[in-house]
C-alpha cells in the first residue's frame, strides 16, 4: 500500500548556523508518521528570498501530498515564508481581515499598537484558509496548490505545536484512512553489527516491512528494534516478524536480553 | 564578500519520523559557520536508494564547496549511503584494505568476528580518503567530485563528532580563510515586534550583515541578537552595528534591558 507523501520545510538562519536544534521536524515528523503519512524529505532552508524561492519550485515538481513549512512568519525583515510561497505559487499576498483581527486583538491584550512591522503578518496568499495561533501573535494558514496541501507555520515551537495540534492534525486525520501499525522493543547486551544478519534475514520475508534498529533511540539504554507497515494484514505482519526476529536473537546472540520499550 | 557554501545531508528514516531529533545538524552547522562557510541547506532523507538517489544528483547540480553526509554508514541492510554515492558519482566500490584494517581491529578488541556485515562497512568509493573512526566501526570518508568536497560520516554523534573535529575541521579550516566576525548580546523586557523596526532600520545603513533576532535561543531567557559579517572591516562594521543598534533600543523601548550574552 503506498502511503501519501510528506515534506517539512524548516525556514530560519539560526538552524542552519546551528543556533536553533531543531526539534520542531521531529515533533511533526512523529505526528505525520503516525498520521500515516511518509515523511520524505526534511528540508531547512536560509531566510534568503531567492534560494528559497529556488527550493519551493523544486519542491512543487516533486508534488508530495501534504507539504508542512515552519518560521518566517514573524514581523521583522528577514521572515519571509509567505512572500516566497506566494512568489512561487502565483497567489498574490493580501491583507486578511481575519488575520489582522487576530492580531490586533494578541497585541491589544499586552497593551502594544498595530505597528507597520505586526500588520505585516496580516499579509497571506490569496485563497488561504486562516489557521488561529492561540499562544502568539502570528496566525498560520492552509493552502491547497495544485493538488498539494501546504500548512504555513511558525517556527517557535509553542506556537507551531498549538496550531499543528489544533488545526493540521485533525484535518489531516480525516483525509487519510490509512494507519500505520507498529511495534518497538528493547535489546540488551549486544551490538548493532550482532543483529543485523537476523534483520536481514526477516526483512527478506517482510520485504515490505520496515525494520530497522535504532542504536540511539532517544534517552533510552540499548538498541530499539522498530517494525512498522500498513495495509490490510499490517498489524498481524509486524507482530509475526517481530516474534520471528526475537526467536532468531534468543537462538543465536547468547548474551542478549530482550525487553520492553518503556515510552 | 562572497563565503564557500556547503551543504549538510542526514540520511536516516528515524530522522523523519521523529524517533531521532537532528542534534548532529546544528553541531555540523555551527562548526562550519564558524569557519566561514554559508550552510545553504540541512536535508533529511529516507534509507531509500531510489529517493536518495534522486536527491544527490540535484545536490551535485547546486554544486556547493562543501558536502556533509551523516548516516547510513553501519552494517543493517539500510545503511546505504556509501552506496548511493558511488552510484550518483560513478565511483565503484571497492574493498578499501586501510579501512577493512581499522573494521578488524576495532571488532577484534571486542572480541568479535568478521562477519559479512561489519565487512560491508569497508566497501568505499574508489579514490576516496579513509577518515579513521576512533569510537565506532565505521570508517568515513573523504571524496573529491567536480570540485565538491564530500565528507562522508557516521550518524551516531559520538562517532560523527569524533571523525569531524579530527578530519573535516581542520581540512576546511586551512581550505578557507575566511573567517566570520559576530556579536551576540540579549534584550530583555521587550516582545520581537517591538525591537523590528529598529533591526530593519539599522539594516539597511548595513545591507552586507546578518542581523537577526532569536526569541528562542537554547536555553537563554531574552531575545539573543545576533549580528555576523565576513570581509576587510567586517569585525568594525559587526561592532558599529552592534552600537547603533543598541542606542536605538535604548532609545526608543522603554523597559528594554540590554545584557551580555553568556554563553
Amino acid at each position: 500500500m503506498t502511503l501519501p507523501t510528506a515534506e517539512i520545510v524548516c525556514l530560519g538562519n539560526e538552524l542552519l548556523i546551528g543556533v536553533t536544534i531543531n526539534t520542531n521536524a521531529a515533533f511533526i515528523g512523529e505526528h505525520l508518521t503516525r498520521l500515516g503519512y511518509e515523511v520524505r524529505r526534511i528540508t531547512s532552508i536560509r531566510d534568503d528570498l531567492e534560494l528559497a524561492l529556488e527550493f519551493f519550485k523544486e519542491l512543487f515538481q516533486r508534488k508530495p501530498d501534504v507539504i508542512i513549512v515552519t518560521g518566517g512568519l514573524g514581523p521583522t525583515y528577514d521572515d519571509i515564508q509567505l512572500e516566497v510561497i506566494s512568489k512561487a505559487t502565483g497567489l498574490e499576498l493580501i491583507e486578511d481581515k481575519e488575520a489582522l483581527e487576530q492580531i490586533k486583538r494578541y497585541y491589544g491584550k499586552k497593551g502594544y499598537e498595530l505597528t507597520p512591522e505586526r500588520r505585516k503578518m496580516a499579509l497571506i496568499p490569496k485563497t488561504a484558509r486562516i489557521l488561529d495561533n492561540s499562544v502568539g501573535g502570528a496566525p498560520g494558514c492552509h493552502i491547497t496548490y495544485h493538488g498539494m496541501e501546504i500548512f504555513c507555520l511558525p517556527g517557535v515551537p509553542t506556537e507551531m505545536k498549538d496550531i499543528f495540534v489544533r488545526h493540521v492534525v485533525p484535518y489531516l486525520s480525516k483525509k487519510n484512512s490509512i494507519r500505520l501499525a507498529e511495534t518497538k522493543f528493547v535489546v540488551l547486551n549486544c551490538i548493532e553489527s550482532q543483529i543485523a544478519p537476523y534483520i536481514n534475514e526477516v526483512k527478506k520475508n517482510y520485504p515490505e516491512l520496515y525494520i530497522k534498529s535504532h542504536p540511539a533511540y532517544k534517552d533510552k539504554i540499548g538498541i530499539v528494534i522498530h517494525i512498522s507497515g500498513t495495509g490490510i494484514n499490517a498489524e498481524e505482519r509486524v507482530e509475526q516478524a517481530k516474534k520471528r526476529l526475537q526467536e532468531l536473537f534468543l537462538a543465536n546472540i547468547h548474551s542478549i536480553e530482550i525487553k520492553r520499550l518503556e515510552e
